[in-house]
């Protein structure tokens, strides 16, 4: 299953944390020659002994090199590289992208034609060595971000690096894409943890009424400080406006919710100040693409419901698998306390009936 | 795979939409004798067509009434119930329970002992009889809100009902279930279509880069605009503490990014600002229940990478299915534009090695 390679090493990875690692144990497998380095020689030998390449002695040529420290220390680790290396071409990999050449400029001057940088979106729960994966990068995209003066043949290869560990490479300017992850992931992690905020004094008889719904808009808060605290910082030009806009509409609701409590519910003005906001987010939200970026598709849903005995749900599954009917998603849901759970599958509308009639024949309760 | 019934009928179902029909469905299969109400006849005859029960003539003697109605026109609803018929205990199904005995015994007096207010935390993105299914309300949890003067007999009726028809019933006082749905139900939903709205007007470049997290934070702010302008005006006085605290939060976070993009991302404070905040949400969904309520239960993550072609999702459906090892949670996801989808397979952590090496075995590329 491994892509075609065409990666031009040896590669240099400097960092060893779960993005950098990740990366090397991907090259390794592809028969590429990869160098280490780290400040922390317990970490490094930590991604050595993984597999993910050998330490970087100093006579090391590579012709690409990967910076994937954290992110306060990228432009002098780039730097350095770019000084050190003078014919490879040098890329990062961090979350944050608006500034990074001009910084990187002021340092080397015309060398920075060598470095473009970019950002694999990739990542995973737990971080560091020891949460490194060679799959890490599989079907994720990769945002390349060349600069004015950046040399084609750089952004080549970075493009290259990108398709061989199996992601998606997108090129796109650097501000455009600061702006772009302020509004599909920092806003979002910023609002999942203030609402999830509001859970910490509940009652616990109050958080067992909690449904599907809060647990969604909440995932993504169980995150790193450290990670998202820099996050924030480096892209807090971008994250602005867009927290400024949520304050205003946020404002307009406390203001409407303030009318309801005090005139009542039927108030002037209040229904229309919430209807606003749901059909805003409707909005919104209905623009997100679908399955493989097309536009958002309408799959029917088939609701399956699971008793809760061990094995009930392995047995779903080979029963769906035995299907004829191609499963484009699922989702699983647990009321609390309850011996059941509820299996929500995706499904073209035209096979809604056989997929109902050939669960219902094996003895599931199912509602379409 | 019924409950036990023991609900004392005939029971009279005021309102003949999605939760209304359901109800009628459900009872109906059970043995229950039903009689429907309905303004409009049409979807009244709907409902009967379904099987949901038969109008409800004028001679019509229930022993249990369940006003299924929009939330705005209970109270009159619920007052004519007990007034029509003076030995049947009465509830309604609407999401904001506060006032509402109040509200009854001011119409009817004394009468009120014998309406029990509840609310069965069921729905589905569509609404109407149309969508309706005797399913709807298996394994979900049906809170019940006696007043101070309920008959203990019109609690017991209630609590029946639930349990008849597969729900789990929870009591619970009126003021603290409004302020726990406030928080973990309606608060979400303000934020998810407030997060949704700033997709609205993004280039379509930037939505490419949405993942899963923007994805899980915005899914419920696909909802009906007017049930929940409704809603929202219905418990503003709950929502408003919850929705204050919100604002307060946020607009610390705008300070801390105005300083940040002013100053610098190593401006004093600002660290602190952001930590602070992701801190606090990791705090609040950790009080979220796991599966079957218990505390929060730490499984541990096996993902599975899905090539995109068709029956692959069936075939590793049948494989998971085949293994020995107890499936506690699954979730998949789709990187825009990618060959390759991702699933997340929840299990003990004493099952990862086993599950891992079945599914390796077999052919998949996995990450444990």
């Amino acid at each position: 299953m491994s892509p075609r390679h065409d990666v031009r090493g040896p590669v240099l990875i400097v960092g060893t944390g779960l993005l950098g690692t990740s990366l090397g144990l991907a090259l390794r497998e592809l028969g590429v020659e990869v160098g280490l380095e780290n400040r922390s020689p317990s970490s490094l030998h930590l991604a050595r002994d993984l597999g993910a390449g050998e330490p970087a002695g100093p006579g090391f040529q590579p012709r690409l090199v990967v910076v994937a420290t954290p992110p306060d220390v990228i432009v002098p680790h780039v730097a350095a590289a770019l000084r050190a290396h003078p014919h490879a071409v040098v890329t990062d990999v961090a979350s944050v992208k608006g500034g990074l050449a001009e910084a990187v400029a002021s340092e080397v001057g015309d060398a920075v034609a060598r470095f473009v940088g970019s950002h694999p979106m990739a990542g995973r729960e737990r971080s560091g060595a020891a949460a490194a994966d060679s799959d890490l990068y599989q079907g994720r995209t990769w945002v390349i971000c060349p600069h004015a003066t950046a040399d084609a043949d750089a952004v080549a290869a970075v493009r290259r690096l990108a398709i061989s560990v199996g992601s998606l490479p997108v090129v796109m300017d650097a501000g455009e894409h600061d702006l772009a992850v302020a509004a599909v992931s920092h806003v979002p992690q910023l609002v999942a943890s203030l609402t999830a905020t509001r859970l910490a004094d509940l009652p616990t008889e109050a958080l067992a009424l909690a449904g599907q719904g809060v647990r969604d808009v909440t995932r993504i808060a169980a995150s790193d400080p450290m990670m998202w605290s820099a996050i924030f910082a480096a892209n807090a030009r971008s994250v602005l406006p867009h927290a400024e806009a949520l304050l205003d509409s946020l404002e307009d609701v406390v203001g409407a919710l303030r009318t309801a409590a005090e005139e009542g519910p039927g108030a002037p003005g209040v229904m229309k100040a919430f209807a606003g906001v749901i059909e805003g987010g409707r909005r919104g939200v209905s623009r997100i693409p679908g399955k493989h970026g097309g536009a958002a598709r309408r799959y029917a849903e088939v609701t399956v419901f699971v008793p809760d005995k061990p094995g009930e749900l392995g047995r779903l599954f080979a029963e769906i698998g035995a299907a004829s009917v191609n499963i484009e998603d699922l989702r699983l849901e647990h009321a609390a306390g309850a011996k059941l759970g509820v299996a929500t599958l995706s499904v073209l509308p035209a096979r809604v009936a056989e997929l109902t009639a050939h669960l219902e024949e094996l003895g599931w309760r199912v509602m379409a």
